[in-house]
């Protein structure tokens, strides 16, 4: 079995997570989803206040090399054991959650095509473009209004990290997405030709 | 029969009339292609002398009513008689190109999204994306090896208006796009994606 990867990258709030769920929705389990934040590195070396200090916007915050591992085992049909992060306490928790292999694996995350590694790994690489204001307004809403997070706190971290790593890493990054998609998840025309893309390669493996 | 309309834009030597030719030779006489920059204005008014210190690059140098007249009739199932523009005289030539209603109609010119009523009737609207440099010298050879013009007056005419017109009106009509193609005629990715969406909607239509 040929699995067909699918990268999604793009800033915090573009709409990658709209787009991903969409094709999940088209296909069920022809798709697997791996989330390149479930691999943010275990911290057990540090205190919970150190841990809140570290720069979780820099591709170096992330478990690459497991990443990787994962993802290669799920395009050779083995199921993996995901790592699951535990934002309450900034660290890797102790769960792991079972990612079946399937003929469609989407690949999402904000800093996976500042991997060259990653890159060398998917077929298709979607780049969702979404205006900064848009993106950060997103992020307002979802961490003041869903994570209880204080507004400060919010503005504070877009402001030190989240908006320097952006410009510094996932802005040039887009250089190596073969398609962009403005305007994410309200984007209806390109998520059908997503979808097309995807039910036109299930096709070909059938015949 | 209803018509999947395609829009395809983007600077000059951005790679336009490669995906148009990719579509044209997956899809063959299902596939009508439509020339925005055959329906520059006549201009019998005008010595050849003041023809040449025309800008070509500028939206108001289409005729756009008879563009979106024949668009539309294409989409109703009418064939139409496309004028045919002369570049050796700066004027439009008494031949016209008789063109066929197809089930997909790939509308294609530097300048179709600064329209909104072209907009409009696209159910696609791919931008082609490609660095200004890369497009400068795709410009180069073909204008210089191709159609016999020296190095001077295509530079000339490219700071003159080419590059201000671009950044006027080409590149703000990015905006308007369902999907970003980035590097043009070479991104088989992107083709491949683009080919899947017409197949997935001639077999739609045949169901």
């Amino acid at each position: 079995m040929k699995t067909l990867t699918i990268g999604i990258a793009g800033g915090t709030g573009s709409g990658k997570t709209t787009i991903t769920r969409n094709i999940v929705e088209a296909f069920g389990s022809e798709v697997s989803v791996l989330h390149h934040d479930s691999y943010y590195k275990s911290h057990d070396d540090l205190t919970y206040e150190e841990r809140t200090k570290l720069n979780y916007d820099h591709p170096n915050s992330f478990d690459n090399d497991l990443f990787i591992e994962h993802l290669r085992a799920l395009k050779n049909g083995e199921s993996i054991e995901s790592p699951v992060y535990d934002y309450t306490v900034h660290n890797r928790s102790k769960e792991t959650e079972r990612i079946e292999p399937a003929r469609v694996l989407v690949v999402e995350g904000i800093l996976i095509y500042a991997e060259q590694a990653i890159c060398d790994e998917l077929d298709i690489k979607i780049f969702v473009d979404t205006d900064a204001d848009v993106r950060i307004l997103r992020r307002i809403m979802r961490d003041v209004k869903k994570r209880g997070r204080t507004l400060e706190s919010v503005v504070d971290q877009y402001l030190t990290t989240v908006k320097p790593m952006h410009e510094q890493f996932v802005e040039p990054s887009k250089r190596r997405a073969d398609i962009i998609v403005p305007e994410g998840g309200r984007n209806r025309v390109a998520i059908d030709m997503v979808i097309d893309r995807i039910r036109g390669y299930l096709r070909s493996i059938e015949e």
